[in-house]
């Protein structure tokens, strides 16, 4: 129809996977697709009973337009709790509340990114900052990581032959999509390369109190002395995602310019649901509500790595994650993750294959597998139904040269897959 | 600090009128500045039944992620109400629920513009599309407008001078910053040249229903025969603003690709105001609280029109708007705007000087009215104290020399001045 869109809708498209995956939303499948969390723990009753006394109480106030920056009180809340939690400081006047985390995200593409800019990244890396950032058409450089978290050889190594790398952006804890968690050392040791080279680092931690065994580990922030990390934070893992609220904590003069940004994108984040959860927070426990979510993730967890281990052949290596939503699997080599969802949608259960998260494709023979959705006996009915549909996927290609297995990995290569 | 932003933030500052205006929060302060709803329409107690319900019964639903295109009920009654006041033929499937209109203004920007591509507009134009466009740095091209619309000649001769037209935008009824309606024979004219050209229109409608005489005229959309026009529309001027809900309505394949868009930028907008919203028009007759509103408003407008022709010297030009929010005043040749706006600050009146609606600058002897805001006696007292501070003014600088005069009107040129 010949109307002109700008250059940077190119790569954007619908993702057949995205397509495949519609049928997860039959209650019949056994989805381990999404990233869900479980919502038999949101407090519907308390969060009823809140709106109404705000509403009734306090109604043209919740209803009005507010400020950018957010609620005051929210603001205050989030910035105690962060520091207790992440061993940062920063003030309330830190924090920007955000329409979830993806808006923190695209805010900060809109801040540093022009085209043709470096991203540097974890390999494989969060699918939704590939698609939010893609809009802003800069080059995704990959960086090798390991159980420890991040390659640092590799990050220095990489960031020399960068022309203008302008932003890194990583999940130091439970890390989407591989359950990895960066240790100790290696945060350290990052911070010390950020630091050196003064790089802006989006530190994004949508999962980090979603821990099932071992210790805190401190923020990348802790160690930041030049003021370049900036922290995305969500309520959308430990309460309930529906209310699209999330912050961004940045120090001047990142935090002022992108408080105007998120004026031209929105305006400001819904009053009522910024109201609904400060006070929800003033009433309730909210760490406690966090240690019974936990409690049930790791038993589902627990389910799956069993299920796994009991179901899949030996060649298949998954990761144990200390928390969080997903655990990552390395199917045998030259099997292809698109083709054996193909076959599970057909056997009612799904995953995510993992090429997705990889900004610059390959790695067919990955997946992702949520575990937060779904009761242990459902985690390993699924389990079984995958390992039965491998087994067939290799019987009728058993030497890696028929259909569903990786012909040639470098059709899968090319920017900036969504 | 050394940190590289993108280049897009070069012209995204501050404005200094924003921080003159941050008076207005205090009570004592008669404000004409923003754009707020009367609050004491908003339906606190409605909403507090209908928040409970939701929540108390449907709690995993309202709290959980929901689909990006938004919730199916909403836009099945979004595109009901539009067809029947806009005489346009909308299917649900064609509605995307934002958070906001301005979301909608960010994603038409993302969608549409490179840097460089020219946007027409009215002059004077909406201020916070300027600021949200000004991101992806376009060229801003003006075209004046009348008492019935955009001058259509100018159109042409404007367009015919383009390189890379992208986009128009328009506020057709009760525009905000003027107040001006577009006249029926205006609108067909103008599409003329729309289907002509090829180019696409973001048709803005957020004051529409707020209209206090006459009747109400088609939307330009009523005129596209080639899906050219993507109509925004909001419930933050007839119902809620602090829910931060509004709609898109657009044809394939605009539809399709601002989804994909949406979904980087917040993946979803808020559940439960989204179900909140439904309800509410499911069980209330949102036309009854509009004619309301607008019954409210109207007596405002003759409230600040009675004031104007009493207070105001001849030589002050105002608009006499049909409905919405706003009027428009033309000082006197040579008064600057901001000034009288230094001067009001300190009688504790505001209003927001014109220059800022004006993407190239200038025009620095004019002034956006709000007048929904105030009750009659509030907005008399008002416009007597700024009539006062002009009075001041003008006597102090008579043969505009001296301060609060424009001496050199190039000085406030430039582009992008949000």
């Amino acid at each position: 129809m010949g109307i002109q869109l700008a250059r940077r809708m190119d790569i954007l498209k619908a993702s057949d996977v995205r397509e495949l995956l519609k049928v997860t939303q039959r209650p019949e499948v056994i989805s381990f697709a999404g990233g869900l969390p479980a919502p038999e723990f949101f407090p519907g009753e308390r969060l009823a009973a809140i709106a109404r006394e705000i509403l009734s109480e306090d109604g043209a106030r919740a209803l009005q337009y507010s400020t950018t920056e957010g609620h005051a009180p929210l603001r205050r809340q989030i910035a105690a709790r962060l520091n207790a939690l992440s061993d940062t400081r920063f003030t309330a006047d830190q924090i920007l509340v955000t329409a979830g985390s993806q808006q923190g995200l695209d805010l900060m593409g809109k801040l540093f990114l022009d085209e043709g800019d470096e991203v540097l990244c974890e390999s494989p890396t969060y699918l939704s900052v590939i698609g939010s950032w893609n809009v802003f058409r800069p080059r995704w450089v990959e960086v090798p990581t390991d159980d420890d978290g991040m390659d640092i050889a590799a990050l220095e190594q990489r960031l020399d032959g960068c022309r203008r790398p302008k932003l890194v952006y990583v999940v130091p804890n439970f890390q989407n999509p591989s359950g990895r968690t960066w240790s100790l050392d290696r945060r350290r040791r990052f911070m010390e390369v950020i630091d050196r080279r003064g790089i802006p680092v989006i530190e994004d931690n949508p999962y980090g109190e979603l821990r099932f065994e071992g210790e805190a580990l401190p923020a990348l922030k802790a160690f930041d002395r030049r003021g370049l990390v900036v922290s995305l934070g969500t309520f959308s893992k430990i309460f309930c995602p529906g209310l699209r609220l999330a912050w961004l904590a940045a120090e001047p003069p990142l935090y002022e310019k992108t408080v105007i940004l998120k004026q031209g994108t929105d305006l400001h984040t819904s009053t009522l649901s910024q109201m609904m959860v400060s006070l929800y927070m003033e009433r309730h426990d909210l760490d406690e509500d966090v240690r019974r979510i936990t409690t049930v993730y790791r038993e589902r967890r627990d389910a799956m790595l069993a299920a796994l281990e009991a179901e899949m052949p030996g060649e298949v290596r998954v990761t144990r994650p200390a928390g969080g939503l997903f655990l990552w699997a390395e199917l045998p080599e030259g099997v292809d993750a698109r083709e054996l969802l193909g076959r599970c949608v057909a056997r009612d259960v799904a995953f995510v294959p993992g090429e997705a998260f990889f900004p610059n494709g390959g790695h067919r023979n990955t997946m992702r597998l949520n575990f937060s959705n779904m009761p242990p006996e459902r985690i390993a009915a699924g389990i079984r139904r995958i390992a039965g549909a491998l087994a067939e996927l290799r019987e009728q290609a058993p030497c890696g040269a028929a259909a569903g297995f990786v012909r040639d990995e470098s059709a899968a290569q090319g920017a900036g897959k969504p």
